[in-house]
């Protein structure tokens, strides 16, 4: 079955108020197995919210308009649908009962224009509002239902969870589908060329398959449709194994993985502590590993290089991590890597280190040099980064963060 | 002139991602003095994506279409806004550059189906992306303008904010309303007490005057129309100095000024130099000083602390920068601001020391203490943070800046 959402509210338009009723309809869709091919946003406008309502109603089946149902004039949903199906609306007993429960609770007096609330089109019904004054409205109407639900997101979000979903699982016994879904994340592979190797399988229709590019990563969910849990886990697992088979040495994790959790159970795993050296990703990598608690265990100690690195009027800083000397960048960041782990005393070092940022130059190259040093055994790779500052030093982090999963995971 | 706004995606329709794309687009357009009627949200499907902006020609001037324009399949923009119009995708040559030069900087190679971002509608022209491989695309056609802009948030609003926003106040002059707004930034007062010291003011008509959160700082914006820029500056001075009589010693900058520029610069001024150690913040103290060259430039070192700093085995790390001895934190967190001085050999010292973070309880309450060392005085400031793990230590971060700042602007 297909759904369309239409949400109503000038503030939508205007940019200030994030719409997160639809997050959470959209996501209740979905895990009813329902497909949603269009929602639109429109004004406080009777004529263009009716246009909308009367589009839906011409391609799908389960027509959802979120807001407009208060009492003052900008509220328009209810004279939309109205005017939409050309269904007069009329007094409807139950719905004033919602509204007047609302004001005989406190002692506000209720006004004359709280009685549009309690008009429904011909044939619909009222759906009860514990959370506020606006009664929802259902209407089937030619092998279509319309669901009109109050804006407010508590009120909204009560009456989708307790009324809507119960009702649509009543009402279409049988066909409303499980929904499961999988994310397998990668790292180290761009998206264009996962693309070109995973070719057929991004056409499946069950499961989906569709990339996602994360700084550093894809994403890449997996959405089964089936009758039954089991079924939809099966089309998962199918596609999972066919897909690890093409690019499994890029899988570092799925689901609520992330890579600083999985480097950190590598590294607790082999018993190791890692230091880290930043001249250029300005902490970022150690702030990584300490967004993780297993990998924040196996820190030893990250040490940021500034613009002015401390010389001799410092008590200890040994020289050669903060200025290393070498020929060219690998040269200098091998040194820093080993200077780390020996300052700190552990298994494994790295160092970032990269060409000077200048200033008011924000898109142009930069090399960043890589180095790791696994118990004295070093090794760099360079890369060429571009982007503002801050981008090119979180992706520097990423990029070293790869570096080590792939030599702790080989 | 009307706007309307298309939305490709499925992941929008699915709620698995919040559009934050389309609060900056409508903030924007609003600001134009752009009328908005529709907003409408697609999936990854030309058909119906060409369908919505054969709807949006039919009733708006501008149409902006968000997303769509990645290498893959699933990529369906241009060729929906050339199958809507029946203008043929031609290749383009700019667009083309564009695309290369991301390959030509990095070490990955340009697979063949990155050549179909290469292509544009006839007539169209291509729009730069300095953040990414995804050129944006402009086209005139009978009357309207079109704009297709990548989806990922840094490339969609640099796009809109530096290349079409100038494209619509050149292509239009005098069209588009005279808005002039000013940022005030503030540092170290919450909301509600902003709030109510600034009452009457938040209630002004003309300049608008509204307040935003910001991690740690509150941006105030100030919003003037006029019928000239002169009047319209006229307005913001005007209540610029009624804010700064009020709370004029918590504005550290305005407009495009950052903490971390203004801190930078005040040491810079001073001739000083600062060292970090952090043992709760992870680094992000450090790299926010990094974010400014100016800052960067007077930065000597920062050290991170992990879960397992080095002890005896390394071969020069202070034990009182790692493991500071005191009965409180505020006494440790002294003793690490002297040590990071020392160790560096510079004039400012600053600690950030905290509870230790239990991984499954992310809710609950830590004891964070900020301290700092100018020349051998010390100071110290604590307070408690909540949130998760990671929002937990931006907060410290920015909170030590803060700190920083009153201390050198005094």
């Amino acid at each position: 079955m297909i759904a369309e959402v239409i949400f109503t509210g000038t503030e939508l338009l205007l940019g200030q108020t994030l719409n997160t009723n639809a997050l959470h309809l959209q996501q209740s869709l979905a895990s009813l197995g329902l497909d949603l091919y269009y929602q639109v946003t429109v004004g406080d406008n009777r004529e263009r919210c009716a246009r909308a309502i009367r589009e839906a109603a011409g391609r799908a089946d389960l027509i959802f308009v979120g807001g407009g149902l208060g009492p003052t004039e900008d509220d328009v949903s209810r004279e939309a649908l109205s005017e939409a199906l050309g269904i007069p609306l009329v007094r409807d007993e139950a719905a004033l009962a919602v509204v007047r429960r609302f004001f005989d609770a406190g002692a506000i007096p209720m006004a004359a224009n709280n009685l549009r609330q309690a008009l429904v089109p011909a044939g619909g019904r009222a759906l009860d509002n514990p959370a506020g004054t606006a009664p929802g409205i259902l209407l089937e109407d030619q092998g279509r239902v319309f669901f009109l639900l109050p804006g407010p997101p508590v009120e909204f979000n009560r009456m989708l969870d307790e009324l809507v979903i119960p009702f649509l699982r009543q009402r279409f016994p049988g066909r409303l589908g499980i929904i499961r879904s999988r994310v397998l994340k990668f790292c180290g592979i761009g998206e264009s060329s996962l693309d070109e190797q995973l070719a057929g399988l991004l056409k499946s229709a069950n499961p989906t398959v569709a990339p996602c590019a994360r700084e550093g990563q894809i994403h890449l969910r997996l959405t089964a449709k089936a009758e039954n849990e089991a079924e939809a886990e099966a089309r998962i697992a199918e596609m999972e194994a066919a897909v690890r088979q093409r690019l499994g040495s890029y899988i570092f994790g799925a689901d609520g993985e992330t890579l600083p959790g999985v480097v950190g159970r590598l590294l607790a795993g082999a018993g190791q502590r890692v230091a880290v050296a930043e001249e250029f990703s300005g902490g970022l990598l150690a702030h990584l590993l300490t967004t993780d608690p297993v990998a924040r265990e196996a820190l030893a100690c990250g040490v940021v290089v500034g613009g002015q690195p401390p010389g001799s009027q410092g008590t200890a800083p040994p020289p050669e991590l903060f200025r290393p000397e070498g020929a060219t960048l690998k040269e200098k960041a091998g040194r820093m890597a080993a200077a780390v782990r020996a300052f700190a005393g552990c298994e494994i070092g790295i160092a970032v280190l990269g060409a000077a940022v200048h200033p008011g130059r924000s898109d142009e190259k930069m090399t960043v040099c890589i180095a790791t040093n696994l118990a004295g055994a070093g090794r760099e790779k360079e890369l060429q980064l571009w982007g503002d500052p801050s981008q090119a030093g979180r992706r520097a982090a990423q990029a070293a963060l790869v570096l080590l999963w792939r030599s702790l995971s080989r």
